[in-house]
């Protein structure tokens, strides 16, 4: 082999690892940028005690596995955080009012509510089983870090107010464009 | 050094960047065909004015990042694509007719609908808050690019054709699998 | 060139072409632990018919497209598995059988249910139209390799056990963490 070669050989394995080199580049910054992480976000929609359940459920099972947990309380679903103990009342929302859950804990089963006999029945099972009742699993999902997100819309056209909201303060208020951006990143995005 | 040193450690070097080319190359490969867009599919099959304006609400949020919308319609979800102008009707649904809504703004809502009672406060209520109401949601999703899919078992199970169904030859008949096969391709897919 | 040239010219590549070897291999490793399966995972907690039939007909579409089917059978969902011949029953659940479905085929729908008119109704559609009822749909399902994975906990608060669910032997009993596990490999996760 005389130089020249040696040379050139050496030019044209220069210009493949360059490209390499972008290349990878390249390939790092898309998995980067479309990576979705371990997490679950969930859309609560619904106002029935069962589904509250089974959202919160799923949410203390992720946690769990260490997974990330976003809560998006939206409609109906936003009354399991309404805090009963506070009477204080918006204007705009006297008529729904009559017909709402004061809380979590008064929501009604989505089946055989039978006037709360079918969810009377359901707690002492619950009870009798040892297994957490609705406002423990909320609490727990808290304390294990799921964050809560609170619909602007829905607490705009039900007249809540942050008042209105149990630990409100420690709730991201938001709407649901915000929380589709934080569902593109997760594994998982279910609506109950 | 000698020459041969030279050439053989090039030849080595040669083997190296070649392995490296194609496994870059592969990689490439296996994340183009396993990638998932910006992309929101939602099975829409509840028929209450309630899940359909979450539905919508989503979809709108989710054009307004300029995420690809793809909306599946089936089961009672159908019924908000109906014409309620439309008389016209299949032999086979006259029985189901009798008690299925006539168009998007004649769903139930979920709960405390009251004879309709709960419904006409929430729809005040919109109007009261300037929200934008059930029809006007499905307008804008449509406007801003959502793609609409009807369930080809659906229409054949009620009876509903083409001509039942509001821009009806806009909207794209397909069945499960078609739908999943976008699914496959969506960062979110939800079931409402 | 000089021999020296060509020396360091080659321990730079080295160096170059090791670094890309490293950044291959883990990327590699980083897409292969976050990669998702063309995989459908249906957390199933309704237990009305017309849902029933939504998931089932989902899950067999995914069946015909070659994809994994995970289904995650919890609270009134678990009532679509039940035995409706056997008679035996836990201690724990004499209140809530009254009122329990005895199986899949004795399940309400969600809407429209008149006593049973809407669905006996759906029932004879279905027949004419030559679609699939609800428990061929399970057994079809069952038969192209879906899993089936029953919610302990559900177990245990309805006192059910292996015995009242039809083929009880060949479902797999798990907590909703080992489901969510799965669910963090699957391309769409469902909540039906």
């Amino acid at each position: 082999m005389k130089d020249e070669d040696c040379y050139q050989n050496n030019s044209v394995l220069l210009d493949r690892i360059g490209m390499l080199e972008k290349e990878v580049s390249s390939l790092k910054e898309e998995i980067e940028s479309s990576k979705q992480m371990d997490r679950v976000s969930i859309v609560i929609f619904s106002g029935e005690w069962d589904k509250l359940f089974a959202a919160f459920t799923i949410a203390n099972g992720a946690l769990a596995l260490g997974m990330d947990v976003h809560l998006f309380f939206t409609f109906w679903g936003a009354t399991a955080l309404k805090d009963g103990k506070n009477k204080k009342k918006g204007s705009s929302n006297k008529m729904m009012d009559l017909f709402m859950p004061r809380s979590a804990d008064d929501l009604p089963l989505s089946k055989m509510n039978l006037g709360g006999l079918g969810k009377s029945s359901m707690k002492k099972l619950l009870k009798e089983k040892k297994i957490d009742d609705l406002p423990e699993l909320i609490e727990s999902a808290r304390d294990l870090g799921a964050i809560f997100h609170c619909c602007d819309t829905t607490m705009d056209l039900f007249g809540y107010t942050c008042d209105d909201i149990i630990k409100g303060d420690e709730t991201n208020w938001c709407g649901v464009a915000s929380f589709l951006s934080l569902s593109l990143r997760s594994k998982i995005t279910l609506f109950i």
